[in-house]
């Protein structure tokens, strides 16, 4: 058992892709066409921000509305939105202050700074594993020169905390904030408002996709690394206690491509049916199975070729600190393999973090016990003829609150939330007694899984893998982008054989007609010959021409083509239109 | 003619709404079930800053889609997307530093700030047309008192930039940047993209929907004011010498409420069909007029209701300074009249100012002569021998560039843009010679058209429309949301009238059933009374409640219960799945 990656295997993967040129060809495509571009251009570009074009801002909707109706239509998944900006508490409590950075080295000489690791690829075999004096020992070491002066004069490489910063309200006296690096704490402090749309039952999850942001030193490869991009995050969050059963057997007909347990004994490829990893433990979770191989089914869906998608468990070290299992699913293309989605099961840890930094007393759920239990023990009891004319009918919350807490408050008045409303209790309310109380159930911090996706990476190599060149008789190739339907930019186009004796009428008539329906997209091409047209048209992916010629006037019939198998059918208008909005 | 709004008319529009207390307690309702929230409450929250929630997601998710299939539809307008982060030069060029500026007072005895025009609010009656000087002395006039220390103690107030501003790389040595005011610039320098994509010709457009930033001093008004706003622009581009046809005529059958012209005469609100305000000159712009009533149209099928929707036209010193007319679409709430929509003629002033600010010679278009020119002229000629070797096929493209320049060249090297391409032309491949030359066109700046609508707004007075409170017998109002089928976050809820004997079994399988049907959404509810759980779905505008009682188990049949007319009817199950197919 076991398929390891061998050099032999790398350059077979590589031929299914082709090699560095054909990326950068199918980079200028994609630019000529509309699809993506180095945003700013005109002032000179900047690294790390792109653009989405005509054709590639539809691409990217198309993407974006695929990966939420995936987990929308599981029943339980709702969508939420939050701001991008966020204030530094927020980010301090979840830990990304102080870690989230690289290091950088700056030149005494001409104070350039570059990514401490970056300037010693080449010279060490894993730089990113690197810390602080390490970084400058090995600078030292391989007597490395600054890429702008080229002197020898490094000071000493630095921590850089990679997110962008602004202050909200007047500089001076705002507040200070960051742009968000990740979608997933807005879902985190939403937590109460989901809890109670989901009538306070786990398992559920949240969705939200939006820009994050990442204010790299030095951005490279294309659309991998960028400064802001497009990201989707899901948050499941599950009662650890629950049992929950998947039905993993489903998916018994394939197999996953797995890297499990780097650091130990198993650190080889092997090929697994997910309730075999499952089952075998090396998936730790079978919820975290259930997303990896959700997650697998919509990367197929959307266009990704399986045979190039592997999932690497995260080792030991590069595991966040509050992850207890962790996967990265890996897309290979023109840079290798590259990290396209991450799935880890954070445990309490978000949640715990903010419980403890806003003293929030709402990111907590309630689990009932199967049997009550009865406990002597000392509790803060309200007093009902001092709460009662306060509170009314909600004091029997407010008692339940107060008599189920783990220890006696500290410190009064005592603010309690309760779905969104805030109660004060003074000290004078409370009195604190022994009692045999009978505990129903429990106040718990539930668990996380969250499945995060790079949906600029998953774009990219949607393109890398569509992008087909056929050699020609002569020099030039034939450039095809094999889209599926779900997600190609535009679905129909109707051509003209000439623009004259009505021709460029009907067809003008037909894409009002396509247009009219929704969801679905379609572009007139009058100008060159119809060969031209048909390659244009398959350049950019459409999976339907429709050409309009003279017998198109006589009798009501156009020739349908379809741009993978190149075959063409001609068909009366009324069955088109029938084929078009049956379309999807 | 003319439809004053008299205090008389205002009151009555106050009844349609209601007071600010329904205001008030919509909020609590939108907040307690999960559409709207202050964004990191547990943190304190974040004045401007807002959260939509599991059912204010779905629904900020639709009005989105719905605002994009609406323009998408038209046919000759594209989806692009850019970034956020904005470098500075750009904003410096399209006017946004130096202006979008408020005033702000600093106390100088306790360093709080204020927008200096909310101290004199109650003092002035247009304190926000005030500036510097004439602030400080109505601050001293009106003995206005620090908010904060009570003192009157103030510095002369200063006007603030309203941009989040950051750094892009390192903050030592990195490039100064804002988080984008409006969506607009980024597609501007998109204009060669969209150009080509429109096989160079005009009109076109293209959207943009995202987020926007404005840093208030001090936001308020709930959704009305926010710091991080969801922003969707359409930016037209035309020919303003080729007449542009709009069948108006086809909405002559209701009549717009139209506050022209506020500087002049005619400052009264009037009834107008859009045919005869652009025939009157008081619409300045067929294509405005356009504009104006295909945003009326969206608006009134967002179930904003039409009769508390007018256009004010701005004044001439409230115009921005490139704007040749614009109106603000304005809805009726509970904050009064509120500017959601504003539909510019720019003019050609955006391209014209990134065209000198970047030196991009690709945002102009090409218009052809109806009959060709000939003029004797000096020009810029390329010497064929020297740029045929190096330029071979594209030696024309280049020729008919440099030929067509309006002054001869001052600089050399020059570089040319064409479909993304960079030509150098160094000052040896040219000579200056005067010809006799045939102008087949001509080299122009496009005019542009563009309607920027405020998302958070347009759904704060959806919700508020459709906000209706029907007295009962008891103390308490029967709540209900009345939202249209196209926007309502739930499509269904399906209710077992008991949870047991299998009714809840059923009630699961139909969810699954209708959440499997693309776009639709639908949820159960088994918990309290029948009465009770119809009330938690009118509460939050779901349109059908199917439920399944005893009788169901029978012969397979539910009852279909239509939220606004409050009437049920039984019907099979079959049936009722045909219904949701073809539900929108």
């Amino acid at each position: 058992m076991g398929l390891l990656i061998t050099p032999k295997l790398l350059d077979m993967l590589k031929q299914m892709i082709g090699d560095e040129s054909k990326s950068r060809r199918l980079m200028s495509l994609l630019k000529k066409r509309g699809f993506l571009q180095p945003a700013f251009e005109a002032y000179g570009g900047v690294a790390g921000l792109y653009d989405y074009g005509p054709l590639g801002g539809r691409l990217r909707r198309k993407v974006m509305q695929k990966w939420l109706d995936h987990w929308i239509s599981l029943g339980n998944i709702v969508e939420i939105d939050s701001p991008t900006i966020t204030p530094e508490e927020v980010l301090k409590a979840s830990g990304h202050i102080g870690a989230f950075n690289d290091y950088a080295s700056e030149c005494n000489s001409c104070n350039s700074i570059f990514r401490s690791d970056h300037l010693l690829e080449g010279f060490h075999p894993n730089p990113d594993s690197l810390e602080g004096d390490s970084l400058d020992k090995e600078l030292g070491v391989h007597k490395i020169t600054c890429p702008t002066c080229k002197k020898i004069d490094w000071l000493p490489a630095k921590p850089l905390n990679l997110m962008f910063s602004t202050t909200i309200g007047p500089s001076n006296i705002g507040r200070k904030a960051y742009m968000r690096p990740e979608t997933a704490q807005g879902m985190f402090l939403q937590f109460p408002s989901i809890y109670r749309h989901f009538r306070k039952k786990l398992p559920f999850g949240a969705v939200q996709m939006g820009k994050g942001y990442r204010n790299e030193i030095s951005p490279r490869q294309g659309m991998i690394r960028l400064r802001e991009f497009n990201m989707a995050e899901l948050e499941y969050f599950i009662d650890p206690l629950m049992k929950i059963e998947h039905d993993l057997g489903q998916w018994d007909s394939f197999k996953l491509k797995l890297i499990p347990d780097p650091e130990g004994n198993n650190s080889e490829e092997v090929l697994l049916t997910v309730s075999d990893a499952v089952e075998m433990g090396i998936i730790r979770h079978q919820t975290v199975g259930w997303f990896m191989i959700k997650t697998f089914e919509l990367m197929a869906e959307l266009g990704i070729n399986s045979e190039l998608i592997r999932f690497r468990q995260h080792e030991g070290d590069e595991m966040a600190h509050y992850a207890t299992d962790c996967w990265d699913l890996e897309i290979f293309g023109g840079y290798g393999w590259i990290e396209c989605v991450g799935i880890a099961y954070r445990g309490c840890y978000d949640l715990e973090a903010h419980q403890k930094s806003s003293n929030s007393n709402e990111l907590k759920a309630w689990r009932e016990f199967e049997e009550h239990i009865t406990v002597e023990k000392n509790i803060c009891s309200p007093i009902q003829s001092k709460i009662g004319p306060i509170f009314k009918d909600k004091c029997k919350i407010i008692t339940d609150y107060l008599e189920l807490l783990e220890e006696i408050p500290k410190e009064f008045p005592l603010k309690i939330l309760n779905d969104g409303i805030e109660y004060i209790i003074e000290e004078d309310m409370v009195e604190i007694k022994e009692m045999k109380i009978t505990q129903r159930g429990e106040w718990f911090t539930p668990h996380v899984i969250e499945p995060a996706f790079g949906i600029d990476r998953i774009i990219w190599h949607i393109l890398e893998h569509s992008h087909k060149e056929i050699p020609k008789k002569d020099d030039e190739n034939y450039t095809l982008l094999g889209l599926k339907t779900d997600v190609a930019p535009v679905d129909f186009t109707v051509y003209p054989l000439f623009e004259k004796d009505g021709m460029e009428i009907l067809s003008k008539k037909l894409v009002e007609k396509i247009m009219s329906m929704k969801g679905i997209n379609a572009n007139y091409d009058g100008s060159k010959s119809i060969g031209r047209r048909y390659a244009r048209g398959d350049e950019v992916g459409v999976p339907f021409a429709i050409t309009v010629d003279h017998q198109s006037l006589e009798d009501n019939t156009i020739t349908l083509r379809e741009r993978d198998t190149q075959t063409q059918k001609r068909m009366s208008i009324e069955d088109l239109l029938e084929f078009v909005s049956e379309y999807k």
